[in-house]
């Protein structure tokens, strides 16, 4: 606490992200990062950027970038946002379209930082509690409120909310905007982009950290009608002019245009949960059903910080949230295929132990 | 304007950066870009960098970074903060800083971005007239406030105020945050950061876009008291965990651990300023003295607009603020010698056709 500090300061409850350890010969399976690199095209659009260039602002409106994701959505230029990392996406939406007299809606459980973006900036919110499976129900957002946003597959759940059940949120909320999270959607469920042409009121907000395999280069994207996006860009624009720079345009332009490695990456990606959630079930866990890059298991037997804390001890890494109806879970990121086998391995002796203990 | 925006959104008025053209052969003289490139350093940062880390999440707190700034300024890495341009960090600072009841001051000739941070934060200020000769008068800021901004040199001016200025006023307001925004100081100035150790009440600011000629990269840094960085890092961890990408941190770095091309820049800069001013003060302009990497020049008899215009039809593009006070200014960057000399010819054209007309 300091007397210099702006009043709003005081009650932050800043957001924690996975740990980053800088030690190597880690199995790092915490923050949902891919397995696998960006697209080759990536490293050649770096290599092939003039540095010297990086004297010269970057394209301010990110036009180039823009063009090639609304190229391969389908939409207009104008109907798509970027920014540094989906989470300055989500913190400007936050602040540029959630932030209403009613309170908004979230679940209970989900992406931690949501909470923090409402202390930010002064929104009202109720959480709405997930049903007893973990799932979202629709019918439990059938309530006043000023905005709706929930990640779609949840985080950390992993668990998918169909098609069908987001247009009956829609059109029972014309007037309020509601916010589809798809930072996992790759790795298992539709994109709603589609619908934003009949939903004024939809916006998608997508990232490239997870299936584009670019989290290090902090490019995050919304789609959605013309006038959602306009005040996006009012409140980008009363921020920072310029926030992705020159390298970081490059780079996810060209990610965007390796669809055939990008394919490739999430499809291995998914046989690998799936081997993964077999193995875990084999070990007695129980595994929600994921559409995500991540699961999250619980086992009947045994505590969960536990079986965290001796992963650790082991040098692989899960997150565990200290928090009311998850604490006998562990979200576990999907690895290469050998990263997941020694996770199943090392779990199979820290059972065995537990068992004999 | 939208029903779906948040009320805040209605009454922005969003920065206007000067524009980035995407044609080339142009003179460009309107951004205050550095005309030399980055450090060969840079180059060789961004070279080595392995493309394939870009899947992870970079260091959020920038730590190697951050310690190579402490170490160039002699200060401990907590009183150093780093964010995505000095914009954002500027925003930042707006939030958590100087977010109170009592009016924000700042010069009412300045960064033209300062009111509308403070209509995005919903903060109370007061513009200070500069004097007639557009210098800023410390006596002026005697006045009961919530805190002060101000570049040193100033924007859109290049006057620098003294070290024994700054200092007064940072002793007539010692429960009150005193932001000097060092974008130019190292064109001209001494930087405020050696003050810090005896100042809490101090935060200065600078970016990496001018005199390290990082604009395309988006690197800007504050230095101060711990407590003051603390809070800005709340805000920042509450905002966007990962506000800079991994080649960012690498290539800033490179940058600042390479002083001796950053003194043979700097100095260029400087030698080509002198002579652009007098060159210009030959075509009969009047010039304020600069400390910067622009220049603030007015010709009596010919009108600045008119001007502008006239050098953008031969390709050059300066800047004009249509603004009380300087709207018979042109704001010209500094460019390599052979732009000044370019420059200087133009305007010697245009006058010779105005005096004729």
């Amino acid at each position: 606490m300091s007397r210099f500090w702006s009043p709003v300061v005081h009650d932050l409850t800043p957001y924690v992200p996975g740990e980053q350890p800088r030690i190597s010969q880690l199995v790092k399976l915490n923050t949902n990062e891919n397995p696998y690199p960006p697209s080759p095209r990536v490293q050649a659009a770096i290599a092939a950027a003039n540095v010297d260039s990086l004297r010269l602002y970057p394209d301010p409106e990110s036009s180039a970038l823009r063009a090639s994701i609304a190229g391969y959505y389908g939409v207009a230029a104008e109907q798509v946002f970027v920014g540094n990392g989906s989470d300055e996406v989500l913190a400007l939406v936050f602040q540029a379209l959630l932030q209403h007299e009613a309170p908004l809606l979230f679940p209970d459980i989900s992406y931690s930082f949501y909470p923090v973006y409402c202390k930010l900036y002064g929104i009202a919110y109720r959480t709405v509690p997930l049903d007893a499976d973990f799932a979202i129900d629709p019918a439990s957002y059938q309530q006043p409120c000023g905005g709706i946003i929930f990640p779609n597959p949840n985080a950390p759940t992993g668990r998918l909310l169909s098609r069908a059940a987001i247009e009956a949120m829609l059109q029972q909320h014309p007037d309020t905007v509601v916010v589809v999270d798809e930072a996992y959607v790759d790795f298992g469920g539709d994109s709603m982009i589609p619908l934003v042409a009949q939903y004024p009121n939809l916006l998608v907000v997508q990232t490239l950290s997870k299936s584009r395999s670019l989290a290090g280069l902090r490019v995050g994207l919304a789609v959605g009608n013309a006038e959602l996006i306009a005040g996006l860009t009012r409140v980008k624009n009363s921020f920072n002019s310029y926030p992705l720079d020159r390298l970081a345009q490059a780079g996810a332009q060209a990610a965007f245009e390796d669809d055939a490695y990008f394919q490739v990456c999430r499809e291995r990606v998914i046989a690998s949960r799936e081997a993964l959630v077999a193995g875990l079930a084999a070990l007695g866990f129980a595994v929600l059903p994921s559409a995500a890059n991540f699961v999250f298991a619980r086992h009947p037997a045994h505590d969960a910080a536990r079986l965290a804390a001796c992963l650790r001890q082991r040098n692989i890494i899960v997150r565990h949230f200290q928090q009311p109806r998850i604490e006998q879970f562990l979200r576990i990121s999907i690895g290469t295929a050998a990263e997941c086998q020694l996770l199943l391995s090392a779990l199979a002796d820290i059972l065995a132990d537990g068992a004999t203990a």
